[in-house]
């Protein structure tokens, strides 16, 4: 019924984009530009980081029903900026609602780069009128803003699907997203990380909010790649209406077309996690409670020997047992099941609780499993019913030379 | 009044040690053997990791109120072992009592190394065997105990203390410990990180216990090194009171003693963090409470994006912000003073939560604070009257080498 498609932020009807370069970067794409012809329904959500940077700070203050645009960009996080940092988060508002004939408040700002330095506005506002002026529809227009609001990242975020509703009319939903380092998002809707704007011509009524954070929570907020929650993260989802047809906010369509887009854009995120070299899915069943296979799956993502025990292909599983014991997850070590998955092999670890094998052949066969692009760490807790499932990555060599050099 | 001096672990009265090769490792000394002549008051502190090692299950049980002696084996974590792990800590117990001819459940063992395989207890008999044999005192002694208990530590961490105590009692304390990786120690009494193994020839009872607790909180558990806690981490004091005088329970000169030894080897530890080649010092003021402090503390220290800033040099101060945010501590952004001190540099960066300075030649000022060897992060929160220090370490290629090729 949910069909990908090859689209992007301006495939639903009626949005327009472009990424251009402002000069707050030395040479790529900084600046991003999105635009709706009708306002749309604004979805929002926020990290929870209790450092919040300027334009996260503005957007929850405005809390905006509706938004007809988004600004991004990239190169400066406009965080640790004080008050004038939030002047120019308004004063990147008042020039993107001047230039778009709209109103300051359906303006949604989100920045991402560098903490504690502040927006050169000349730069920004330059960007801000050479992007208002190039707004364009279709697949160029898609790939300069999806360009715009990377920074560390290598692979574009973006996806589109085609859904038919229970209604029979047709929607289109896409998704793009940034973000590779400083990733364990935590969005709340109106108190969330990584960059993401969801577009859809579908119709949304507000009452859609706690399936839009329920799904969230199941997505953007199981992706980790160091564990730490960033000052800047936004996920923005604008429904304009176009497609017409019966509200869609309980339509199960539509409900899996978006499941479906978060999750994907979820694992890429935790693919490209910075100076990553495999994706980690950790799927935690047989859980007393959701919260406890959410806590178990977080604990194991985060760890950093998980994650360079993964990286090497080192079958140091006892690794993983160990972030199971440090997670607060209630289990009983006699009921748990752990396997390994890579590739096409699944090699079970743990029965009940004592290791499968032993000897130095059967470890070779777990390093096989685990040197694959994709691991997959299965753990059946057994002692209840829940599940949760989370995705990052292995911790490697670039991971440190990334985030140790990057100011530099 | 406290006095460090050239000792280890043999340097109170009536102990004597002894480090062997049992062959669990290829060639290096794998098998230590601590006995103290008279039996010992006891305190113990294990790792509050839901999934714990066979050696720290017994301990645990037997929670002896007495100890003569404390066998620890290197190269095999018997972790994940089941019941046979089990009944081969028991084995190791029983092994050390026939040798010296005392009771079994006054034997420790702890047991460090790969997880998930079962130990070669003909070797581990070996090794108990001939330790028994050699047991010695002196630096000697100190010197093969203190090697015999090293993972991937690169560092031993030994230290001795004299201190006179109010009676007049002149006593020694002495603590040794291994442990560079898996480290994010929360020791509990009888519910802990890190092999550790105190003597002393004072006089103490059981009271002492509370007292031990909280110097371990201040010190053992405010080290982490990836925030990972491992399954068998285990603290040990045996106090034979062989120097005589009263108990020194609440004795003001033991207390400062065994606080500064503990505190000594914890930043040892850090130093000597995997891969390490700065210490991190985080020093957390004006909190609202002692537990926010530590929250505070703790989330820093363990960020690998302040890690990997600090491995660089990398003067990204916003990243210690974004980890204080996430940290679930209480705090107005509006209050926060951050200073970055290393060498006999220290370089104001926030005051009252606005960046002191802007220009590229003062981030060069805190780019050289950076790059030395102690790095340490202050700061005041503001809203209290609470404080905690904690100490790690930078996150380097080296931490992504040795955990990547662990087992191999």
């Amino acid at each position: 019924m949910v069909e990908f498609i090859d689209g992007g932020i301006t495939t639903p009807q009626g949005f327009k984009a472009v990424g251009v370069h402002s000069g707050v970067k030395y040479r790529s794409l900084d600046l991003g530009l999105l635009y709706s012809e009708v306002p749309a329904t604004a979805f929002e959500a926020f990290t929870s980081n209790a450092v919040k940077a300027a334009p996260v700070q503005l957007m929850m203050n405005d809390n905006s029903p509706k938004l007809s645009a988004v600004v991004v960009n990239s190169g400066n996080a406009n965080a640790l900026t004080g008050r004038r940092g939030y002047e120019d988060a308004e004063a990147m508002q008042r020039a993107v609602a001047a230039e778009l004939s709209i109103d300051p408040k359906e303006v949604g700002v989100m920045s991402t780069g560098l903490i504690g330095r502040f927006m050169d506005m000349h730069k920004i506002q330059y960007g801000i009128s050479k992007a208002a002026k190039e707004l364009s529809q279709g697949r160029e227009a898609d790939a300069l803003m999806c360009e715009a609001i990377m920074t560390t990242d290598t692979i574009k975020k973006e996806c589109a699907v085609r859904v038919r509703l229970g209604d029979g009319t047709l929607v289109y939903l896409s998704m793009i997203s940034k973000g590779s380092g400083m990733i364990s998002p935590h969005l709340k809707v109106l108190h969330g990380t990584t960059l993401s704007i969801i577009t859809t011509d579908a119709v949304l009524t507000p009452k859609f909010k706690d399936t839009f954070q329920q799904i969230l929570d199941d997505s953007m907020n199981m992706v980790s790649v160091d564990g730490d929650q960033s000052t800047n993260d936004t996920c923005v989802m604008m429904a304009n209406g176009m497609a017409g047809g019966k509200p869609a906010d309980d339509d199960p369509a539509f409900i899996d077309a978006l499941r479906m887009v978060t999750t994907k854009i979820a694992k890429t995120i935790a693919m490209d996690g910075e100076g990553a070299t495999k994706l980690i899915t950790v799927e935690v069943t047989g859980a007393a409670t959701h919260d406890d296979a959410v806590l178990a799956v977080k604990k194991i993502i985060n760890s950093p020997l998980v994650k360079t025990a993964i990286f090497g292909s080192d079958p140091n599983y006892g690794r993983v047992m160990m972030a199971l014991g440090n997670s607060g997850c209630k289990f009983s070590l006699n009921d748990v099941h752990l396997t390994i998955k890579g590739g096409d092999m699944e090699v079970p670890i743990l029965d009940s609780g004592s290791p499968v094998f032993q000897e130095e052949r059967s470890v070779e066969v777990v390093r096989m499993a685990m040197d694959n692009k994709e691991v997959i760490l299965q753990i059946d807790l057994g002692v209840g019913n829940e599940s949760s499932t989370g995705w990052g990555c292995d911790l490697t060599y670039d991971y440190v030379r990334i985030n140790a050099e990057y100011t530099t």
